[in-house]
């Protein structure tokens, strides 16, 4: 799992940067991991926003080494019935409350293993029933960062909580709806459809409007113009050039675009 | 002080985000301990707010490990007549301004030292009157973050500034009288009131209205309804299932809450 | 370059910290670089405002040792025939689109080298052409940061692009008339105007306003009052004691202030 590198944890919330929220969750980390490198994801999910936070913390894992800890908590039902989950999905380690924030990293790959943070001594520590990523999360993630055997930290789980998530759907006219995933700080409207499994579908429909321009970059696009694009992530986005196609285009998560095949 | 571990410093000012300032500070401790782990707390404290300042480290410092390095500054006299400090509590080490910022930090626990940053080699630098945090308490942190004896740093000083904390009152008619202390991102109303030192004081009265309910997690709690809690941090608090108690009941920073005992 | 100290990266962008773009760019630099300390400048430029973005990369980078590595990336021509480059200004290494991000460095100090991104290793590997931040930016400001030779990473090159930048300009009537860089979060507003150079001009007329007062510190001016001082960086700024002088003064970025010397 964790290698001989430096340790990474990242860390995503709802927590927000007015608090000392955050800062007592790396408090904790660094009680039991204090050489790890800890990255902030964001602490701007909305709060108890669980779908956004879960597309923001599937994004962000990609790009680190495989044996970096994610941990992420936006966790409504905290102290209450849920479970506390740590998994392995494609090398890296996630840890957090099972409410459905992993439902984009397990549905685009299967957990290597899933275990319940119920291990007694796990348990046996003063634990605030209103702060579990204090002193929950941080400690498994500091020790899991560090090489601990998941094992030790509680008992093999299956079945994590997930979102209904809803994956690029074929239509009878040839169209496919596709879902809003995400909007981005520059209004880009991000649809959770892989571009690599729509290949010719290079005009949507959204808003009652039809996008036909495709570009590789937003600088191609007509200023203030819609257009199709790749993203970053691999992911069909409608982006515009110098100008929030979310406004433009009125798109929020959630919301349906239909993508269209090639002129014939 | 400082042990064999990883020095570590956090950092809570009002500067925000947007300019470069926190940079400069984080900059000038670089210089003298590359080796740090700087942790941000906040910076998002209001403009000059010396009160929500004092409160937000007096938090954040609890989970940090003993020699850890707690750089605030929230510093509207900068270059005027205040002195600045460094100081021991509970063993943590404290730097900033004396102006207040303290406070809850030195109401909790009775400074072990506290120096004055008046040493001739930290004033001969070139310090600029409006930026103190750069050139006076960035260098005084880092030093004391890397072991340096505090009496290095300037004289033994008494009687740090200390805002008027209003700390729980017993009245005539059985009540308590706390205090808000602050209102988080969540919209929970925190009392300056040891849960610990009140058990039995199960309710609240606030703003015309009593609050019945004692949950142990917000869970417990009928949506939308305020409820008592004792939060993560030892303090009773109400709080509400996925609603903003402050804005349920127009509660702010210094109103008070009377605190009622069980129901004969 | 890089000394035997821990290489050191800072980060500027636009790229907000609601979404996982600046987490993204960690993760690549982590890839190359995992003891590099990585300091966050901000995230919070405006969208597209190269012009704010120029001014704090400046002001940020005065202050961090000398072989640091700054990346700046406010880029809406990401993907477009704008060049990537990597240069050395005092000491200090810059990486970042060339759209005049660096146009206040560049001002400031002759670069010792310059050199474009594109050396064919670096432009091999898959590069999103909207996010160069991550996939050719923060690689190309790891190599650099743990003392990779500049010249591997792309030809030499020259004349980069500069914003019209206003210095002080003399005026017929004895003034000097210098224009708004920034205006911070306190509402401070900082002239492109080194104080060092304007000795004796401690007056100033903005907005059908004349400034008498020139202090050292904020608290020395009546609450209120907008008045003149050196700030942090040396530049002359208007400020107010716990008032915000832009608003008192309705000044912006590129508004013009005429500075008048000493009355007879």
């Amino acid at each position: 799992m964790a290698d001989a590198r430096r340790p990474v944890i990242t860390l995503l919330t709802d927590f927000g940067i007015r608090d000392h929220y955050v800062a007592a969750v790396k408090g904790a980390i660094i009680q039991t991991a204090p050489e790890a490198a800890l990255v902030d994801v964001t602490h701007e999910i909305p709060a108890h926003d669980i779908a956004a936070g879960a597309w923001v913390l599937f994004n962000a894992a990609m790009g680190f080494p495989a044996g970096s800890v994610h941990l992420a908590v936006v966790d409504p039902g905290v102290g209450g019935e849920r479970r506390a989950l740590a998994l392995e999905c494609a090398g890296r380690i996630f840890v957090g409350p099972d409410n459905g924030l992993f439902s984009f990293v397990i549905d685009d790959a299967t957990p290597r293993w899933i275990v319940s943070l119920d291990a007694p001594w796990l348990r046996r520590r003063e634990i605030s029933p209103v702060f579990h990523a204090r002193d929950l999360f941080a400690p498994a993630a500091a020790h899991l960062a560090l090489g601990m055997d998941p094992t030790r930290l509680g008992g093999s789980a299956s079945d994590p909580v997930r979102l209904a998530i809803q994956r690029p759907r074929p239509r009878a006219d040839g169209t496919v709806r596709a879902t809003v995933a995400h909007v981005d700080r520059f209004g880009n409207v991000i649809l959770y459809a892989a571009a690599s499994a729509l290949a010719g579908y290079v005009r949507a429909r959204a808003a009652g409007r039809t996008i036909h321009r495709f570009v590789a970059t937003y600088a191609e696009a007509r200023p203030g113009e819609p257009a199709l694009l790749i993203n970053s992530s691999g992911f069909l986005e409608i982006g515009a050039n110098q100008a929030r196609a979310s406004d433009l285009l009125g798109l929020r998560p959630g919301d349906p675009v239909d993508l269209l095949p090639e002129a014939p």
